[in-house]
């Protein structure tokens, strides 16, 4: 079982209704929601300045599928991380694009330095990465 | 055919010794590749500030796979935005926790309300949204 | 007289936990003030999304100060917005480098418009921008 | 005398025209200049990712100036971290409200430290921070 505690916030009348507004606008369905959000998103980003932080990450590909070579590559440079790589879905987005979005996980450092090596890879030409600090153990 | 264009670019020696060794690092295996993900980069980047530009965005969850109600809303809302939905992993983190990976397309002022919405339903723990422009047709 | 709300928020007792530990070594003395700063912080980013919302902003720039060309421009173009540049500080980094804070004031969208006016002029090497929405009149 | 290099780059011809288009909007007077910011804020945010990379940082608050406690406790605070604090600019928002903006100088570790203090003081409503990595001696 869970267990939760409750506290009390004080808060400039003003404040909270513009607060108010905003979380509806978002679909939220009560404050403490909005507010347990605001606290894990600030927990999660200060994790991830640690590079020794354990965290799973979205790497985001968009590259040229007629580059052969580049997706022998990928392969093997995700095999090569065995151990970080979880899954990935392929997208073909047009004629020249596909966009693979690979999840990895691992400490912060390491799943950084993996991803601007996909990055770095000719072919692909753009490249983002999404991490998301696992709460610790 | 792709055609190409060769431009000459002007560096201070330092700034460029600099940049060699940075992108040597990242695996670079040339300055052009280099520097035309850059350009890329920054386009990308110029075209999300645009509500109405085309872009295909993963939005990237954790949440507790307990609450049966999230996952019914989850899918409920991934159908009824169906022609932005193209996909979405689903990887089971731990105990509790699950990571979901979905794939929209679409305009980028309409993605964002929709991973608003999907990050606010309650037993999300956190999402990001990670953003690529897709080329002007 | 400002008038104060309390609310009530239910937190996981480990996330709580967290969050103390957080707020303990940034500085903070109350919850409430550290919650009241998540707030503001969301509140803030979501009107810097709309280009029309009043914003300050401190401009950031690194610049050669031999290019003398570029110090009479950089003076212009703050009169020519003379509506919005509050402010300026001037220092002195090394024998080739200064740096500029500019302080600027007026809709979200023309501040970027001026600040990468600036940032885009020859001799400036780096630039950033800081935006923080005032609150709605 | 700064020596100056000259390099090649291969770019599509399509990405080239939109790059074009966007540097003549951002008012950018040859595409060196523009890759050149490109290079250089690229160099500058891989330095900021190293604690002990040198930096300068401007610190930019919306504070309360009827809490007087706080006026006390910024000034003693930037004392304490003498060899820090360049300069500061203070401006009259409104009414209630004052912006500061403080400019540091030191090591991207303790800059970050020092300016989470100072955004967790009671009456500072809203802070970020601004860092430029200045090049390696």
């Amino acid at each position: 079982m869970k267990q939760v505690e409750r506290i009390g916030v004080s808060l400039d009348k003003k404040l909270l209704s513009m607060f108010d507004k905003l979380i509806t606008k978002r679909g939220y369905q009560s404050r403490s929601e909005a507010i347990r959000d605001l606290v894990r998103q600030q927990l999660s980003s200060e994790r991830l300045g640690n590079p020794k932080a354990k965290a799973v990450a979205a790497v985001f590909l968009v590259y040229d599928h007629h580059s052969t070579k580049l997706m022998g590559r990928l392969t093997s440079l995700q095999h090569s991380h065995i151990l970080q790589t979880i899954s990935s879905i392929h997208i073909h987005l047009d004629e020249h694009n596909c966009l693979e979005v690979i999840v990895l996980r691992g400490r912060v450092g390491e799943i950084k330095r993996t991803a601007e090596n996909i990055i770095s890879l000719k072919g692909v030409k753009l490249g983002r990465i999404n991490l998301i600090a696992t709460e610790p153990a």
